[in-house]
């Protein structure tokens, strides 16, 4: 059997990443944490590779960006999927803890991972695990907004995707630096904010007395992708 | 025998891609176009990964940013390899056609692929082509300086990197939209300056007509890399 294929994807404006993964037998994808913005190159690169798109999957409610799940769906109809905790509207299916999506002869696990915001998952296939904003590269996600618990990220990670081999690939839903992925030993060994170095108590007090600004899309993004990312008079 | 571990590092200033390449056996490694403004990443990627930096590639003389090439030998010693028409000064190795780099069990043989410089290499390795310049993901680099020339490129990327099967996976030294990678068979289908759609001729005529904008950086970085990076009077 064939590995799936993936393709990452990068934005710019939010420096966030999105994920093509494809069965290359019977092209058979889903699309993860597409953006807005991008709806035009990613739908290009849909049909240059002549895939059949069956799902789109957000990793949670971004906060920085409007996901282009909608705007995917109106044009081509393909489902969206989303954590059962994160209150969305409009969503087409809902994924419990351990709920698998089927891609050809691929699956993809879903795994809840709260804390970042009450509804985040993270996606795992073929060794390659897609963590949206609950675990970065050398980082996580805030946790001072949206439902987020400093507490409950540290057990999602620690407690879940620490389970995954060390060579699990890790696959973020943003990067700031130009890095594109790490993986679980590695994160283990120099996160800061989950790895060997910290206890929960002491990352769940460092949160506390972090100071970060208001995110810059907040007001427009959040409202939109509670609706899966549907812009109000469009 | 495991595959070569490749990491993709992007540079948004001057939006090039670096590629690491290491052994995971015996943690050999090279590096391939590092951006000398990215030495502190890409040293504290090295010392995290626990990595023994055997080798700085370079694909070409860039005209659009400095390699870290210099900056990275004069810190670690490691040579700085070059294709053996770059003209440059001060490289450690000169690489002709066919040459072979052995990293750990791994090795990456040298191409030559002349057109977007005098002096431009591809590498392959384990089914990876880092094609620098020479092949973009939908385009090519331009012709219109540094000895380039249409109609070589053309024959570089149709006689040389086409050569390789189908779903060869295509690392570029650039993108300007967010992708990272490609495939040959990609490339043959939809490459509008290389592809099955256009001859030579009439790619080399296309060129011709192209008004493309004075590089940014081009009168500080050819200097210096033409020095393997060496910034004068530093």
């Amino acid at each position: 059997m064939e590995k799936i294929n993936m393709r990452q994807y990068f934005d710019y404006e939010s420096c966030a990443y999105s994920y093509l993964l494809f069965d290359p037998c019977n092209n058979k994808s889903v699309l993860i944490d597409p953006v807005l913005e991008k709806f035009d190159r990613d739908m290009g690169i849909i049909k240059k590779l002549d895939l059949d798109l069956i799902g789109i999957l957000e990793t949670h409610v971004h906060a920085d960006h409007i996901t282009g799940a909608f705007t995917i769906r109106k044009s081509t109809g393909v489902p969206i999927y989303y954590g059962s905790q994160s209150g969305v509207r409009g969503a087409d299916f809902i994924l419990n803890d351990g709920d698998c999506i089927q891609v050809g002869q691929f699956e993809i696990k879903t795994i809840h991972t709260p804390g970042h915001t009450k509804g985040c998952v993270s996606y795992y296939t073929c060794g390659m695990l897609f963590t949206g904003d609950t675990l970065f590269i050398g980082g996580t996600g805030r946790t001072d907004f949206q439902d987020g618990d400093a507490g409950t990220l540290y057990d999602s990670v620690t407690k879940k995707l620490f389970q995954y081999p060390d060579n699990t690939q890790v696959y973020p839903a943003h990067n700031y630096s130009g890095e594109m992925l790490t993986t679980i030993g590695e994160e283990k060994k120099w996160n800061p904010n989950v790895g060997d170095s910290i206890d929960k108590e002491s990352f769940v007090e460092a949160e506390k007395l972090k100071t970060r600004p208001y995110p810059k899309h907040f007001d427009t993004a959040v409202p939109a992708n509670m609706h899966c990312g549907r812009v109000p008079n469009k």
